[in-house]
C-alpha cells in the first residue's frame, strides 16, 4: 500500500489524459509507409466498435520486438478515438503491487469502462502485467485468468469495449492461449532497411550536413541493412533494430558531435 | 471482496434470466442438422432427470473446439427446460475470486439447486474454472476436487438435477479425471463444410447480392472447405472455423463493404 | 466454514443412520456369488473384532475398478455390524473444507470412536480425501499423514475399532504406502460375464419381453463379454462394466423404449 | 489446536508409564536369540550412560522391516532402564499438529530432559514424524533439520541423554544426512527360519494339537523359509515377515479354526 | 522490522554522502589507462543527461568479475556529477528486508529522485538484490519486475534521472531481460597484466625495497600473468585477479613481513 | 517463540564465556603437528585485524569431514583471541527458529559486534543454518542471502571483525557462492595415520597397558591406516576417522574392558 501513496490519485472515470500524453509526447515519426497503415487499421476497429450492433467487444493484440514503437502505436489510436472513456493498464503504474492488488486495478479499468457507451482500454506490455520470467518459467497465473476472462467477456446490453494490448513476446501468449483471446491482431516491425533509417536520421537532424548522413547511410548498406522496404520480407534481415532503440544511440551520438556518425554506427553494430 | 461489490447482487434461488439471456442473446443460427440433434439430445435429459425416480442425478459434458456454440447450446437447453430452479456457474462472474470464494460460489449453487425438487446447473468452461494453464502445468487443485465431489454427488433424497458443462479441452478432463465423473458426453464440433458456412453467411446477409456470396464460396472450396457435412468424417478435414470466431470475421469484414469477401477469406485463412 | 453451514448438523456419537441409508438405499442386485462371499468376509472382520481379545484394531481395505460398488458394500457390512457407533468418513461431506478442516472432522471420527466399546468407520474414496490428481502430482500430504497414523493406530485399552477403507486407485496407495498400513484387502470385481450382466438386467426390468433381452445378450457376446464367472479370470477380458455404470446407462436407455437395447449397447461399447 | 483438546494432558516431567505400557503391554516373544541380543546391546547403553562421564549423550537409531518389532524393543529397553526420565516422542500422539506444533512437542521433550540427571527419549518411527512420502517426494524440512541438532546436542552440564530412534527406512535417513547424526545403530531382523516361527506359533497356541503345527511347518517350509537361524545371512533369504503382522495373521486366522493352518499359510504366501 | 532498528535512520532526500564515502573511501589505484577511461565515459553519460532535452533516462550496465571495481566506480561517478539527488541502493542496506521491504525501499528511491530536476542512482550488486542463488534456481522475481520496470520508466516531465547498476553476473541478468531494460553497458575487467600488478604493488608499498618486488614480479611473470595489457585480449588469459582480492592478499602477505612475497605469490596461485 | 522461552536469556554484547566453554571444555588433543599449525594460522589472522588498519573485516572458513574438530577448532582461536567482543552463532541455539527469527539473530550478532572496536564470531555448522537437504535440495534461501551479504560487508569505521565460519560441506558453500565469500579458507583433516591414532588412544588411556594398544595398532596398520603423517597425501587414504567419532568410539569399547581393543576395531571397520 506504500506504492498506493506514490502513485498520484486520479479519477477512475473519463479519459486520462495525462498518461497517455506521457506516452504519446514525443511523436511518432512517420519513417515508412507502414507507420500510417498500422494507424488506418487502428481507427477502422475505433469505427467498428462504435457502429456495428453486433460486435459490443472488439479486442486487438499488438505485437512485435522491443522498442518497436507499440505503445505509442495503441495510445495514438486510444487519444484520437474521441470515446468518452479511454484508459491505460500499464505495468509503469503498477510497481509493487500484489496479484490481488494487480488484478483489482485491472478488473476495475473494466468494470469502470462498462459504465461508459463506448470505451477503450490499453493494456500495454502484457508480459509485464503477468509478470514473467522465463528461468523457472514463473509468472502471475491469477493475472493471466484475469485477463483471460476479461479480454473475451462481452460488456453489458448497451455498452461497447475496445481493448488494445501490446506485447514483445507474442510466442509466450500464444502458449498461454492469450492470443487466441483477441479477435485480431497487428504485427508492429522494427526498422530494418535503409530508407526507414534515413527518415528518422533526417527527422531527428543528427547531422548537420548532408556528407554525415551519407557517410553513415554507406556503412549501414555494408554492415547489412536492407535498401528497401523489401528487404523485411526477403530472404533473410540482416540487421534491425527498434525506433526506440535508435532514438536513444542517437542521443549519446550527439553527446560528441565530432565522430557522432561512428559512435551511432558502433552502438547498431553492439545490437546484432 | 472488491469484486463482490462490483458484481450485482442476484437472488439466490431461481431462475437467473438476466444472465442466461446474456449470453443466449444472439440466438442460434440452425447452420445444420446437428444443431437440432444436439438440441433434441439435451431435451432428452431434461425429461429423464423428471420422469425417471432411478436417477436423480444426470451430468452431461459438451465438448468441442473455442467458439463452437457450446455455451449457448448448453444454456439453451437449460433456459428451456422449465425446471424451477436453473442456474449459471461461469468464470465470467468470478474475476478475481481467490480459490476459496470460487469455490464457495460452485458448492453455494449447488447446495441451492438441492432446496428445489428439479434443478439444473450450467457449469461453463471448466478449464477456467480450473485456472488451467498449460505452462507448469497450473490449476486449481481445489476447484478440480469439488467439482469432481460435486458433479457425482447425488442430490437429497426427492431432489433431481441435471449438471451440463462445457469446456474446450477434453482430453485435459479426462488426464484430470473429471471427464470420468459424468455420466455422458455430447461433442459440439465446428463449422467444416461449405453448406453450413453458406447457411450462415445468407443468414447474416454479408453480401447484398448472391453474386458476392457465390465468389467467397468458390474460393472456400479451393482453399479446402469441405462441399457436405460428411466433410467432417472425412479422411482430413482441411478448413474448419467456430461459429463464434465465423460471425466475428464477418463483422469486421463488413466494415469495408468493397471488399468483404477477400476480407473474410483472409480472415479464415489466417486461422489455420 | 461457510460449507459448515451447508452441512446438516450432526450428533457426534450414535450411528448415523441417515447418511448410510443415502448410500445403501438402492440396495444390492445378487448378480452373481462373488457379491455374497465379499459381504461374508466382512462379516467375519465384524465377528473378529468383537470377539478377539488380541486384535482391538482390524483394518481392511476394499479396492476395484470405479463403480464397482465399493461404498454401498462397505456401508452394508457396516450396518450390519450391530456396533453402538458406525461412521462414514466420506468427501462427499467435505466439500470446500481446508486440508486442517479435513484433517480435524477425520481424526475427531477416530477419537469418537475410541469412547465406544465396539466402533466401526467407514473411510470411503481414499483417493479423493487425499485430493489427489495425476498432474502434478499433486496431493494432500498432511491428510495422508494423518490417515497412515489413524489406520494403524491402536486403540486405547477396552476399545475395538474395525476400519473399511475404498479405493479405486491401489497401486497409488502402494506407492503412497498407505495400502501396507491394512492388516487385509479385498477386491471387488467389475461385471465382466454374461450370467452377471443377464441377473442384473432382469432385476431391473427394462425389457417387456424375453426376447429383447435375449437379443441384447447375444449382441454382448459378439462384443466381448465371457459367458461365465470364469472369463474374468481368463486370459484376456475383454469386456467389463461397473455395476454403477451399467444401472446408470439402463435408465438412459429405459428413456426411449423402442431401441432400450441398441442404446445400451451403444453406451456399453463407448465405454471401451 | 482441535487435536490437542482430544489428546490427554500428561504431565511434563518424569516417566510416561501408561504411553509405554500401551506400547509394550503385548510383550515380547523369545523367538530367536537375536531377540535377548538386542535388549543386552540395549542394557549396554544404558549402563554407558548413567556411568561414563565422558559420554553425556549416546544415540541409537534401531531400524529393520516393518512390523520387526522395533517400537517394542526401544520401549522395553527405556522402561527397564530405571532412569528418572523416560519419554516417548511418537506421530501417534501428533495427528493434526502443524510443522511448528511437532518442532515445539519435539524440542520441550528436549528440553524437558536436560533437567533430569539421566535421561531416555524414544523417538519412534522417525519417518512418519518427517511425513516422508517418496512421491514427490515431501517432508517436513523443518522437523528433520530439528531432529539433525537435537540427536547431536549435547546436554547441559551434569546432564546425561540416552536417544533411542526407530525407522523402517534407514536408507532415507542416510540419505537425509540423520543416520549420521546417531552414534551408533542396531538393526532389528524380520522373522525369516522355520525355528523363530516355530517358537512364535507354539507361543499363541494357534493350533490345539501337534499334528496341526507340524503341518503348517511342513508347507512353510516348502514355500521357502529357511530351517534355521543362519537361512537370514544365507546366499537369498526366500521368505520372511515381521512379528507384528503374523501375530495379525494368526488372530485372522483362529477365526476359522477348522482351516486356520490353511488362512495362515495363504496370509503368509500374499505378503511375498 | 528489527532490522529497521538496527539500521540508522537517514533523509530521504539530497546526498546519501556517508553511504558513498564508506564506498570509495580507499580511493582508486591508477593502475592501467582502462581505469581513468572509465571514469571518462561515466562523467559522458552525467554531462548527457543534464544537457539533453531528449533523454531524461539513461540507465547504465557496470558488470565485471567479482572484486574489479564494479562499486567503487560507480560510487565514484555518482559522487562526482554535483547533481542534487545522489542515492546508494545496496543490498548492504537492506540486510533482513521481506521481499515487500525490498520492493518499498527500491521504489521509494526512484520515486524521491523524481522530486529532484537531476537525480543519480547507484544499484549496486543486483544479483544479491533478486536473492539470486543458482541451486533451484531461485531469486526474487517480485524484485525483478520491479527493477524491469523501473529502470526503464521515464522520469516525469521535467525530471532526469542516471542508473547507474553493478553485477558480476552479466549471463544471468541476460537471462532475466533485465540487461535488455539498460541504455548501455560497460565492461569493469580484472587486473591480467605485470604492468597493472606492478602499479598496485608500489602504490601500496608492501616491498621494502626494489628487489622484493622484482622478484615477485619475475615469479608471476612464470606464473601465467601477461607482460601488458594487450595480454587481456591474447589468445588465452592465463591469471587474473580483482583489484580487492589483490589487496585482501596483500595484507595478509603484510602480517609475515619476512615472506610476503611468497605468500601472497602462493595467495594468487590458489585462486586460479 | 516458545524456543525463545526454553533457551535462557543472555546479556546481547561482550564474551558468550559459558557457550564457548561448553564448546571447548574436553580440549584438544596434540595428535598431530598440524593441530598446533591451524591454531597459529588462526592466531596470525586474530592479529591482522587487530593490527593492519586496512583489512577491518577478514572471515575465514574452516572445513573438513563431520567430526574433524572444526567448531572446536574455531572456537579455540575466538577464545584466545582476548577481543572485547565474542559470540557464537550456532545451530544448536536455533532449535525451532522461523526462518526470519534466525535471520534476526543472525544480524543482530553483527550489529552488536560492530559496537566493539575489536569483535570475533564463530559462525559454526554454515549448512545446519541454511537448513541444508541434499534431497530436493532444500535450503533456506534468505539465511542464505544474508550470510552472502553479512560476511563480506565491512563494519562501519573504526570497527574491525573476525569472522570464523565452519562447515563440513564445502563443495556445497562454493555451488551456493557462500565459499567465494571468505577471504581465506583453513582445511581440518580427518586423523588417517597410526601416529595419530596412537596419540590419540595413549592420551585417553583406553588400554591399561602397553600390550593391547601394541595388539590393536597392527590389527590397524592391517586394516590400511597409514603409518605416518605423509599417509595423508599419499596415493589413496585408505582409512580415516574424525576425533569426535574416535572419542565416542573409545568410550563404547571402555564399557567392555575386555574386549575393549576388538570393539574398538570394529567400530573403524564400520565406519568405512
Ligand atoms: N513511427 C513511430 N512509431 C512508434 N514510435 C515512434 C515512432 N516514431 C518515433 N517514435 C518514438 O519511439 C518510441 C517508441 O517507444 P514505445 O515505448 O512505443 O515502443 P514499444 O514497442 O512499446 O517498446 P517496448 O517493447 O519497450 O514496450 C517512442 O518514444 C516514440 O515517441
Ligand atoms: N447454431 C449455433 N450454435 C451455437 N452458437 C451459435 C449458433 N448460431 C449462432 N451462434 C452464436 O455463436 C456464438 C457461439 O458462442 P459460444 O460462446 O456459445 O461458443 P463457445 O463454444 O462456448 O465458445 P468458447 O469456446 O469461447 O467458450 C454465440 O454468439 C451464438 O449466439
Ligand atoms: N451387487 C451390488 N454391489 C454393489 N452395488 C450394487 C449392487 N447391486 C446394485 N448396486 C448399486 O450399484 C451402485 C454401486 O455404486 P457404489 O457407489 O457403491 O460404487 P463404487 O465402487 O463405490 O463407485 P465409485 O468408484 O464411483 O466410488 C449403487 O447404486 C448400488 O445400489
Ligand atoms: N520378540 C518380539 N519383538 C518385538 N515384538 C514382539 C516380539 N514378540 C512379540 N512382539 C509383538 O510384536 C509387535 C511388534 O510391533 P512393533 O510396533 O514393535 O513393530 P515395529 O517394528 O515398530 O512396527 P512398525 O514398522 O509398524 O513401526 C508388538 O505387538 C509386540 O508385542
Ligand atoms: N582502480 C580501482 N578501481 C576500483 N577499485 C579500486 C581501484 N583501486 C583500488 N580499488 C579498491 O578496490 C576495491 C574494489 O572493490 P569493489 O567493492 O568496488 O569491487 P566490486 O567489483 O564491486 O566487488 P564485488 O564483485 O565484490 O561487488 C575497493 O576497496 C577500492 O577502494
Ligand atoms: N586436536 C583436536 N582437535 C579438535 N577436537 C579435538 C581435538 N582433540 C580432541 N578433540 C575433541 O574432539 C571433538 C571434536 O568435535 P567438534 O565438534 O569440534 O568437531 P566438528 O568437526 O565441529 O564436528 P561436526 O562436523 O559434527 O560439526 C571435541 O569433543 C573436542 O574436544
Ligand atoms: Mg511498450
Ligand atoms: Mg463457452
Ligand atoms: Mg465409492
Ligand atoms: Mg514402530
Ligand atoms: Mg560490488
Ligand atoms: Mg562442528
Amino acid at each position: 500500500d506504500f506504492e498506493c501513496a506514490l502513485e498520484e490519485v486520479h479519477p477512475a472515470f473519463g479519459v486520462s489524459e495525462e498518461e497517455l500524453e506521457e506516452v504519446t509526447q514525443n511523436g511518432m515519426i512517420p519513417y515508412a509507409p507502414i507507420v500510417q497503415d498500422l494507424l488506418d487499421r487502428g481507427h477502422l476497429f475505433v469505427k467498428q466498435v462504435s457502429t456495428s450492433t453486433r460486435t459490443p467487444l472488439v479486442s486487438v493484440l499488438l505485437h512485435g520486438p522491443p522498442g518497436s514503437g507499440k505503445t505509442v502505436l495503441a495510445a495514438t489510436i486510444a487519444q484520437t478515438s474521441a470515446y468518452p472513456f479511454i484508459k491505460l493498464i500499464s505495468p509503469d503504474r503498477m510497481v509493487g503491487f500484489s496479484e490481488a492488488q494487480k488484478i483489482q486495478a485491472i478488473s476495475k479499468t473494466f468494470a469502470d469502462s462498462y459504465k461508459s457507451p463506448l470505451s477503450v482500454i490499453v493494456v500495454d506490455n502484457l508480459e509485464r502485467l503477468l509478470d514473467w520470467t522465463s528461468i523457472g518459467p514463473r509468472f502471475s497465473n491469477s493475472v493471466l485468468q484475469t485477463l483471460l476472462v476479461l479480454i473475451a467477456r462481452k460488456p453489458p446490453k448497451g455498452r461497447r469495449l475496445l481493448v488494445i494490448a501490446t506485447t514483445s513476446l507474442r510466442p509466450l501468449l500464444t502458449e498461454l492461449g492469450l492470443a487466441d483471446a483477441f479477435d485480431t491482431e497487428m504485427r508492429v516491425p522494427p526498422i530494418s532497411n535503409l530508407a526507414a533509417l534515413e527518415a528518422v536520421l533526417r527527422d531527428v537532424q543528427l547531422f548537420p550536413d548532408e556528407e554525415g548522413l551519407r557517410g553513415l547511410l554507406g556503412w549501414l548498406a555494408d554492415a547489412g541493412f536492407a535498401r528497401t522496404e523489401e528487404g523485411e520480407e526477403g530472404a533473410q534481415v540482416k540487421m534491425q533494430v527498434g525506433i526506440k532503440k535508435l532514438l536513444s544511440l542517437v542521443e549519446m551520438a550527439r553527446q560528441e558531435p565530432d565522430s557522432a556518425g561512428v559512435r551511432l554506427m558502433n552502438g547498431l553494430m553492439g545490437l546484432q
